[in-house]
């Protein structure tokens, strides 16, 4: 509790990029001089990324229904976690992120909120948000705004989960065209990382998504539009009989929820991804003790190969931004999986591997994604992404 | 403009104010460790003032419907002024601040923008909303949040205006209750300044405003409800007819608009306050060379007694924050007049010379108001300001 307390409340504050030392400064600072960038904007509004912060800015935005795993606490509780998002995205990527938390009653009125207020920003970060408002929300701020709107529990997470997921499979012997997946939660993270898999290569009708009902299939009538999209033709119920002979396991569920029964029916050389937090579906020791074959990822500092979102949102941001990209597309995510999947199998820094605590890594089952400290990733995604939101048309300079 | 560029666009950016150099420090700073003040705030809002920045941070919105003097040219134009404007929050009184505009269609929609996302921030500072809206926007968020909400638009000019008013009157041997007043101008700033120099002493019926159409008296169907109540019953019809025999004039208007003529025609020792800016109602050069019994205030830096809001806003709110005020009532903005008022008539250290560039500053005809540059400010005016919430009973430590 002291890091949030010390040396004084929160996590960040605003720094002066200017002189406001003379009076000379503050008629610069403020009026009279204020006005001349005023009517620059007027007569051009990109003239806002010339003369303001705009350009750099990055609003976390929560509304604190789906705070970390802990549920909807509302706005004001989540406030701890999205200061720590700006800070986050500060240290990694030099992006002035700070946060807002909103009160709403309909969905409705808190995309309005957003809309209202995004033109202050180069970019918006979606954060902890529940299913399956935020598929809504999201879709419909990115048709509202000209500025990237990012859900990074969905995509960040996909991204990672995707990039990891290839390495993995690679070092298998697998393709992901091939695999059979079981995805074990259907919230925010598990659809989206769905989404991108397939995107990546996997069959959608070779997936098996799980929510606390078991298997999603197409006899059902409980499910809503983007579970439905993964409503599978098949007669497998449970855990069990979908696991029987998977590839792949994805968890995005909770605690000890996979166990080593069920990993036994795995496919051989299986890919476990238990990210659940701060309990993975099953313990990385239990699964390691039951399947010499396996390649496993968790969502834990400290066992190798961990999926962590932070290798990606400050840099996907970053590249977006640097090239004033009006929306962060499938092919800026797909370049970001490229990239970050790419770096594992360099040569890892001294400094890298200090900063993890060990003597060494090298690309294979237990380092299948960079480590989070990697200053590597800054230069290497954002360059990806920007290259890919040119490529792609999305790019305004 | 080179100002608003260098060494990056904007004038503030975001800063760390904890350490995020290692694994352990992102673990607290983010998940996990991040999930205790999530759970404490939840528990008790009010743990937000502890655990995160909220306590120390002011946001800046504005719509940009009324940007300096320039007009309406939207949310977007209005940034610079707003980022101006967070950076002389943190330079005179160490507040993180920052802007956010917002654009929207109806009156309400920007009203229910902010409240949503006002429990984000300690503190709202509104800023160039046009009249008369702007007077239904603040009344109703102070209503709808429970944190202070400030046009300073209206009361740091009233506030800093009454200040310099009541110091003139003292060393002109006039008392405000005796005076009459010519209040050229009827938008937010001209209503404000009369609104506080009522509370202040002043007698409503002894006050002429004027807005473009001239005398605003109870004959007129034109007025809306701000104005209503400034409604003179009398015969007088132009600033000539109002202004003679006047002790005061307060010019909240535009450039010139107060001829040597009329001037003439003011009671003996009057006080003009030409605030209109950059250009005052009349210049002060023209104004002593007709009056040498006047004691003259403009909005000029350049010019003895500037009007400036810097004098007030930052302090006003330190003082609010320091105690969790819940709103800034007539209780904090008269003893923040008090405080100004009285600061310009203690002696003058070396230092504020220095930055105000000339050898002696005495209270006086030329010395009224004290420099925007005066670091007793923040101490002065911010205690007095909290020494008055909490004994009107709005503090919350």
């Amino acid at each position: 509790m002291e890091y949030h307390q010390y040396p004084k409340p929160g996590k960040i504050e605003v720094a002066l990029t200017t002189s406001a030392e003379t009076v000379d400064d503050l008629s610069l600072a403020y009026s009279p001089g204020v006005a001349e960038p005023v009517r620059e904007i007027a007569l051009d509004p990109d003239n806002a990324y010339k003369y303001t912060a705009k350009g750099n800015t990055v609003a976390v935005i929560s509304n604190g229904t789906a705070i970390l795993g802990l549920g909807n606490l509302g706005p004001l509780a989540s406030k701890p976690v999205m200061e720590g998002k700006a800070l986050l995205f500060k240290r990694f990527a030099n992006i002035d992120s700070f946060d807002i938390e909103v009160t709403h009653n309909t969905t409705d009125e808190f995309i309005n909120t957003v809309a209202s207020i995004a033109d202050s920003f180069g970019g918006i970060n979606l954060e902890d948000i529940k299913a399956p408002e935020c598929f809504e929300i999201e879709k419909e701020l990115i048709s509202r705004c000209n500025i990237p709107v990012f859900h990074d529990d969905q995509h960040g997470t996909a991204i990672v989960t995707s990039a990891g997921m290839l390495n993995a499979l690679e070092i298998q012997g697998k393709a992901l065209h091939d695999c059979t997946i079981v995805c074990l939660g259907a919230g925010a993270a598990a659809i989206a990382c769905m989404e991108l898999l397939i995107k990546c290569g996997a069959q959608r009708e070779r997936i098996y998504m799980l929510d606390r009902q078991g298997v999603i299939h197409t006899r059902r009538d409980d499910l809503n539009e983007y579970k439905m999209r993964f409503a599978n033709n098949t007669d497998k119920r449970t855990l069990e009989e979908a696991i029987t002979g998977a590839d792949i396991f994805v968890g995005v569920s909770g605690a000890n929820l996979l166990t080593a029964e069920a990993l036994k029916l795995m496919a051989p050389n299986p890919v476990v991804f238990a990210c659940s937090n701060p309990d993975p579906e099953i313990q990385p020791e239990l699964a390691m003790s039951v399947r010499d074959d396996l390649i496993m990822a968790t969502g834990r500092s400290d066992y190798p190969n961990q999926v962590n979102n932070v290798l990606c949102f400050p840099f996907i941001f970053r590249g977006a931004l640097d090239v004033r990209a009006t929306v962060i597309n499938d092919e800026m995510k797909i370049a970001a999986v490229e990239a970050i999947r790419q770096l594992a199998k360099e040569p890892v820094p001294e400094s890298v591997l200090k900063a993890a605590n060990v003597s060494e890594l090298h690309f294979g089952a237990d380092y299948i994604i960079p480590k989070p400290m990697d200053p590597r990733l800054l230069e290497k995604v954002s360059k990806a992404v920007a290259d890919a939101a040119i490529k792609s048309g999305v790019s305004r300079i």
